[in-house]
């Protein structure tokens, strides 16, 4: 909706880092020059779920929704089957009938997913595609050394072992393998494994994750460093969290919330420099659909021991949150790769929580890379 | 206390800026170095008060008060009367009798002020002396041309034009005349004037000001860049504070209010780039005591015009935050003043809700500041 | 747009007390039985009103506004010119062109008001008006004894005391004067005055106020008797409110703010049984439309002196609150008025901030009034 | 420490719902006649525990820690052995070496413990003894036919079955046998299990439980009549409660939690009339010490559907909260046990979270069962 409407003019560039004064130097490709595409394992259509969002969590204008309609329409027939085996209990029960009934080997959902994307690309006569994973988060599955090398991997596909390979790392391994730039914005395996990465770079393709930095553990990221900073002793950090939506279902199980917890509580360790005391819970709350409510609690010891307090309670509509930040980083991706440049895009650790390959996770600091890397190729890249 | 507890080795350094591993490459002065003596307008005495802020307020540990007990009693001791003649009806009501009939000129007040400070130095034997501010908060004063220069401010205290010349300027007048350097960590106008900082040029002595960042102001430096970076739209951000204890009654004085919403309100412009819609209020709230609770709601708007929030519950104790910055201050000004630096200490800006000299409003940027200043010396001073 | 919609079978009675189960035994009007008309200073009219808080605030769904536009646009054919004289500058600002430049008399505009009544009346072939204030609140005026007279009120409405009689008070004069019962849903003074208590008694007609008890103070009422039950001392309760659209703007107003900070003061007194230290604000924050956000802090001492607190965070749309009282009040005036019920109606309490000849606070006590008043009813009236 | 401090007239009588006005009718017995003594499966004592409390909590004074220190000295040398044996995991690590390595059998212990009581009267010649039970909540056990009957429950305890007989209920047996009072003020089972409720019929003795009302609970069933009354359909009611302790540390444990979170559960459904979505969650946050921050968000619907929401944070200290009203317990028990009054006393509901034999949940409703009983007793009862 977001895209569509922008490019038509529509609506304006709010939450867009990429429309940034800062970021103006990068050559970055227009919204208008975007054609969007996908998988989804349900059949609900993007149409179906942009009504929603306007009608039930009055996330959206009900003008801005129907003025896109067509648009909408039009994506809704480039998407095409997605790939749920071993995907969870929870993203199984979201699927549609013909997914879940679907008796496709690994090896074989490979080759479907990666003709998807070379179609794609040829009948929208496009230059390049780049893959974000925006799908719902997967269980936790156990690294081994099969997952060490790219041919070991390529054996687990073969030999279709189903508990090895979740399908973020199969769509992953699709688009690495077809030479397709690949993004991890959510908190499953994907390019995470050291296999994806070693193809990533023999592919030379740009690749990053994981788990887009939204809302409770964006404001972790910019807030630590006061506590830092100020020599303040964080005793505790609690965070609760309560969203419905498909998002909240998914993770109220808690095969799936498993995932997403770990890439949430990595953070104020390499923030602060020590492990306070720290949990995070996700209940889900279905009358909150898309609208996710977190209050955090920050105990920390001042001078002379006296213990002090900060609470802070966020409210905000997740897809609102990412759906920006998705199409950032589709931008500077689209760059990277269009430059030819490959292997982890380190300059946009600021979106994730769970940046690959780089430590700094004050926010500020992250951002910081961002900068560095627009400086750099505003030198280097005629516009 | 705390410094006296410090130096007996009954507590440790936590909210010490100066006392993180990044600002160890500084020879700072130790805390069992440093000598206290003072002005105050009113009798009570820092015993009572810290008696005050273990039993009332709870913000203190009975035992620990008890413990340095000897050394306030010493400190008090040097506690000379204070200067109250135009420091507004608040402070008046907290002045001692003997404070408020005194009818000295500014003139001779100057005079004192300056002999009080020598014969400290000397009776202590000391090897420079720092003055800091940490009076309660002045009203308002106008600034005019006979603020401009150190000439016409000198006629204005000879003329004992007491509406012109706040008590924190003179103050800093009889620092900075006798070449002692000056910080001024309250929202008063201090070293503010240019004709007290052409003195300070003059006599070549380091200053800096105004108003110690200790709790919501804090928060709101460290949060906006959030919203900057993100792209997303402040639309309002409305602070209110409520706290007691004598600067929450001096603050419920609309003339003194109006000094310390200044200071707060000047934070949001240079951080965000533009003015949101933005209040702050302070109420004093007698059982709150030295504790003071902000709520900070900010209301922001995301991609496709989406309105969302993010509110904060900031809980401390007032001076158990401002202490150990008061400490870092002296800290770090000794040591200029050691090395011969003089003029507006900028590294500072870090400690200020208005810094001097400096545009910078994001906590962790101006943290850069003062940690390119250890880098500097850390490479040219002999340790 | 909530009425029209529960009458077409479009919406379900949520937020409606006389659609309790409680209150089933009373013979109630029936929604599709009631017509709207009704006075307006501005010209912009109910269907203009309810699109903006379908899009701007998103507090209605977009298809319930199209769904009665036919009705409000009926409704606003019947809307005639308010008056707004003594009104206060923010109303004034408020005002169409027309409005303002009416230079109608206080005893004409009584005629008019009553003629517009009356005619309304027949024109609708209505069995009775209930006429209800919900126009902004207006400055305070002060009482004296020109007020306690209908007599001595009718002098002042003849010599045209225009600062001596507010607007809402000449609705209230118009309707009672015209046998009309009168409710007051506003701070401003309406039927408090004694002289127009008089005349309802006189013509034997039901009246009640005053302030509608929708949010803030709502929750004071209802959690009031924890303190009061436990014998836990309340030591300060500060709240703060901060809302836009058209009341957020005329509530900044300090003349305007002073009616509603006095109706929402005095709740505690009553509901503890002594006057903790208090301070209840109003803030004027545009981007938030119709919704309002009140945080309120209570600081109360527990056994052996220890102080704890508890804060709240409402979040309401206001007119979404405001709008079901509204139409609950209209109906039990009715039914009180159809049964020859007449004087202040008590049994309303629950409903307000500062209700009429009742002195208790606590809103399940209030609420029992009601319930008594349907015990007794349900068994005397026929249905 | 409390009620020795009320009896020397050192502290006040804040929290005490005795000492309301309207409680002063019944006469209640003086805190100066009340003798204290008890079991502890832990062998630190009252006096460290106390100063526990005001040294690393400061939710005591330290000066009236000191001066009722032989008053507690004096009590902790009547403090006996507990039994632990069944009570959990949690509750095993709290208990001293001593009372973990005794091999009592159930009915030995039965015997002990009434022993205990029997000599306590006697040695302290009091005209009464009043069991309340204040340990650490139990896990959970399944009842079964074995608990419907004091034979078989007496069989249970001659078999040794220590899976069928929690602590809790052991103690309340042993109360119940030898004819004294016995309350309930924890979420284990105690005089919950039909075989004792016979007993304490049989013995003529009052009796009453469960799980002392002292702060989130309080709250729910405080405000949830705001929603029933108004007509708002709450749609989830989310509480998450974080506290440290020993109380925190015992419901870290996930069997323990379990009984907590039982009796806490229970009051929306029955204060509301219907079930809404509704999560409670216990997380052990050590920092905390004793006190205990909770966070609700209750979300619910208004007119015409729009979702609104409030939330509450509440910060009291467990130990200050709870004291008095056991206390309060002990004294209405006394009372009611003098005038020869047994079975349950349902008047006590105001105290519980689980009140038995009572379905109203509205706090400010179950008070007026209180003041019922007054009302009735005031003019039975000669004073």
């Amino acid at each position: 909706v977001g895209a569509r409407a922008i490019a038509h003019g529509l609506a304006k560039p709010s939450g867009l880092v990429t429309c940034l004064p800062e970021l103006s130097p990068l050559p970055l490709i227009g919204f208008d020059q975007l054609v969007f595409g996908g998988w989804d394992v349900s059949s609900a259509g993007l149409l179906h779920r942009a009504r929603d969002m306007a009608t039930d969590d009055r996330a959206l204008g009900a003008g801005l929704v129907a003025a896109v309609e067509d648009d909408l329409r039009a994506i809704d027939l480039r998407i095409r089957p997605g790939f749920a085996r071993g995907g969870g209990p929870a993203t199984q029960s979201l699927a549609s009938r013909a997914v879940r009934r679907r008796r496709e080997t690994l090896e074989a959902a490979a080759q479907r997913l990666g003709d998807d994307l070379d179609r794609f690309r040829e009948e929208q006569r496009l230059s390049n595609v780049v893959v974000v994973n925006l799908a719902s988060t997967e269980p936790v599955i156990a690294l081994g050394p099969e997952h060490a090398s790219i041919d070991s991997f390529r054996r687990l596909i073969h030999n279709d072992r189903v508990t090895q390979v979740a399908p973020s790392t199969l769509y992953a391994y699709a688009a690495l393998d077809r030479g397709y730039p690949y993004v991890n914005f959510t908190p499953s395996a994907g390019v995470s494994l050291p296999a994806l990465q070693e193809l990533g770079h023999k592919n030379q393709v740009p690749f990053y994750g994981k788990d887009g930095k939204t809302g409770e553990t964006l404001m972790k990221t910019v807030l630590a460093p006061l506590f830092r900073y100020r020599n303040l002793e964080v005793l505790s950090w609690e965070g609760f969290n309560i969203l419905g939506g498909g998002d909240g279902r998914v993770l109220a199980d808690p095969n799936h919330k498993q995932s997403k917890l770990r890439s949430k509580s990595g953070v104020l360790q390499s923030a602060l420099g020590y492990n306070p005391h720290t949990g995070v819970s996700i209940e889900y709350v279905p009358s909150l659909g898309n609208w996710k409510t977190a209050w955090d609690y920050v105990h920390f010891r001042g001078f002379l021991g006296t213990k002090m307090s900060v609470q802070f309670i966020w409210q905000g509509c997740d897809s609102i949150l990412a759906a920006p930040l998705a199409l950032d980083l589709i931008r500077l991706t689209e760059y990277a790769a269009r430059i030819n440049e490959s292997g982890p895009m380190r300059h946009l650790a600021c979106f994730f929580k769970d940046p690959m390959d780089v430590k700094i996770q004050s926010f500020t600091e992250q951002f910081s890379l961002l900068l560095d890397y627009v400086d750099t190729h505003a030198r280097r890249v005629p516009r």
